[in-house]
């Protein structure tokens, strides 16, 4: 197995850049993007670039460090003043990952917990974005060992949209799950949905496993009931964008048609995903705000048409998937089952 | 409500050339492939430039008629040779459709009750692919007219790929339920499943319900589940490519995953098909074989790269939808209801 950390890694920051792998681009381009200002970072996020809901909470929190950096603000206060707005800016960007708030609401935290100076607002910054970074490597590397064991006799897998190495620092969620699980069962098998509209399972998944040379089959989403019948999948095992503190589930759209295919064939669902994805002020999936994309993602792929012009397109990002059709979610502290209100709860008061 | 028979037609037969809509091309070029010779017709079945299980029936039986007239057999035994071996390649080109079956058989049946003259055997063959051409518009339109009820009070209906006036002669089945419920019911709104890999509902669906001013809108066929759960759907009605004597349903991938999820929201399933798209002799959806098409389909779009070159494809062209699942088969006889072995096998003694 490759070193998928460095190799392609996600998202760095060196040199006062941050740079990111172009998603948009893979698999055909490999090439990272450089960004010396924080407002590239957000049209970074905001048009898929980089995308995951971990990826994305680190990559805001550099655009963070690298507004402080540099900021012409004089004094503390003012560069406080002026985080505060690059953070509201950054969060629009997309609005139902809870990573991107949640690192954004750290790293604020910290420049406030910082001596007035303005280079101590700075370091504070630019240090609390390099340990989210470092951080959030161990916590998928925990996850993914807490997870192996959901897959430990398993011939296949299914899994939906990327959310792996790609997704986050490396390693990812799981794909985190199923790298660790390859480890004591190296004949594990993925089937990995297309995931469309943006392709991130044909186009991200499929490169990031072949890259590591975990064995994996690409089938469109609607081919899935069809897998989960006849061949012997053990588990489904996706990500997560925002986890309700009752363990309903906003991942990228098709996670719920999976979920309930997954629940009529008793193959069990199981979402991968840290502590920092799950929102205990977000009571269940109704409250999740569910971003909405524009059309010509459906409408067409790489500038060539699919629907007639005048079709009317809708284009829900993500969806919800109720808590009971989740079997287990994959946390660094371990995997939690129903009832979910009760093991999100003890797991956040730890 | 334009005419969908003439504008577009999808297969034709005019002074011995088979004309067919181009929906490789569709909804970018609207244009007519012009066939002077039965290998043409073969190969655009193969190549889905027409497409849907009553058009290809009828297209290869037209492709009979043009191979009968430019036959140089000089005996009417000869000819009847030439047909069996030109049914043979035509029947070849798609395995899991039965209608295009079933055309070549009652062509050749005809064919062979002719007097043995050759110009009986000729007239016999086109009059019968003339027939065939005629009785489909008509059967489909007896579909459209008997399932029309089971839409009467919906506000929205879900379709999956394309059952429309491009998949028949004109009208079509699942479509053609739907274009008869607009008479009384003109507020029915339709979800449209992009159906990938080819595309056939965000190309085709769209482009015919558009041209006939049905309101519709397309979505990702994993955002079904959703539209599913929020909207208020009063049926989800697809068309068929072979139903087994047991009330299996072979038709596109994808629909399988339609019915789990249909069924899970208590939202009533219907399949709507002719009796030709019936197989008596298919005891069971196990026995049906499915076609596997190109990795092509999903790897690439129109010359575009999705996935890297490395990665493996599964690509089945339908899946099997068991007859638990459905609550009804729509047909130019009526909706036949469970137990389906008994009902169907009443459908065909009538």
């Amino acid at each position: 197995m490759t070193d998928t950390v460095q190799n392609p890694f996600t998202v760095d920051y060196v040199d006062g850049v941050v740079i990111l792998l172009d998603q948009a681009a893979l698999p055909a381009k490999e090439e990272h993007i450089h960004c010396t200002n924080w407002q590239r970072v957000a049209k970074a996020i905001a048009d898929l670039e980089v995308r995951g809901a971990p990826a994305i909470g680190v990559a805001a929190a550099f655009g963070m460090a690298l507004a402080a950096e540099t900021s012409t603000a004089v004094s503390g206060e003012d560069l406080l003043a002026e985080l505060a707005e690059v953070g509201e800016a950054l969060n629009a960007t997309r609005p139902t990952a809870v990573n991107l708030a949640w690192a954004l609401e750290v790293v604020l935290r910290e420049a406030h917990q910082a001596p007035r100076e303005r280079s101590s607002v700075v370091d504070a910054v630019v240090s609390c974005a390099r340990r989210l970074h470092a951080e959030d490597l161990a916590t998928c590397k925990a996850i993914g060992d807490n997870g192996a064991e959901l897959l430990a006799g398993a011939s296949n897998v299914i899994t939906h949209c990327n959310a792996g190495a790609l997704a986050t620092v490396g390693y990812g969620t799981a794909l985190g799950v199923i790298r660790s699980a390859q480890k004591t069962n190296p004949g594990l098998h993925v089937w990995v949905d297309e995931t469309r509209p943006v392709l991130q399972g044909g186009r991200l998944t499929a490169f990031e496993l072949g890259r590591d040379g975990i064995d994996c089959t690409v089938i469109v989403d609607g081919a899935a009931a069809s897998v989960l019948r006849a061949s012997d999948v053990g588990a489904a095992v996706v990500g997560a964008d925002r986890i309700a503190a009752n363990g309903d589930v906003a991942n990228k759209i098709g996670t719920y048609g999976l979920a309930i295919a997954a629940r009529h064939h008793g193959v069990p669902f199981y979402v991968a995903a840290p502590l920092s994805t799950i929102d205990p002020n977000t009571l269940s999936g109704q409250e999740i705000e569910i971003e909405q994309r524009p059309a010509a993602e459906v409408a067409q792929y790489r500038g060539a048409a699919i629907t007639p012009e005048s079709a009317q397109v809708y284009n829900p990002a993500f969806d919800v998937t109720p808590a009971e059709l989740v079997d287990g979610i994959i946390t660094e502290v371990g995997i939690l089952r129903a009832p979910y209100h009760v093991s999100i709860a003890a797991a956040f008061n730890n």
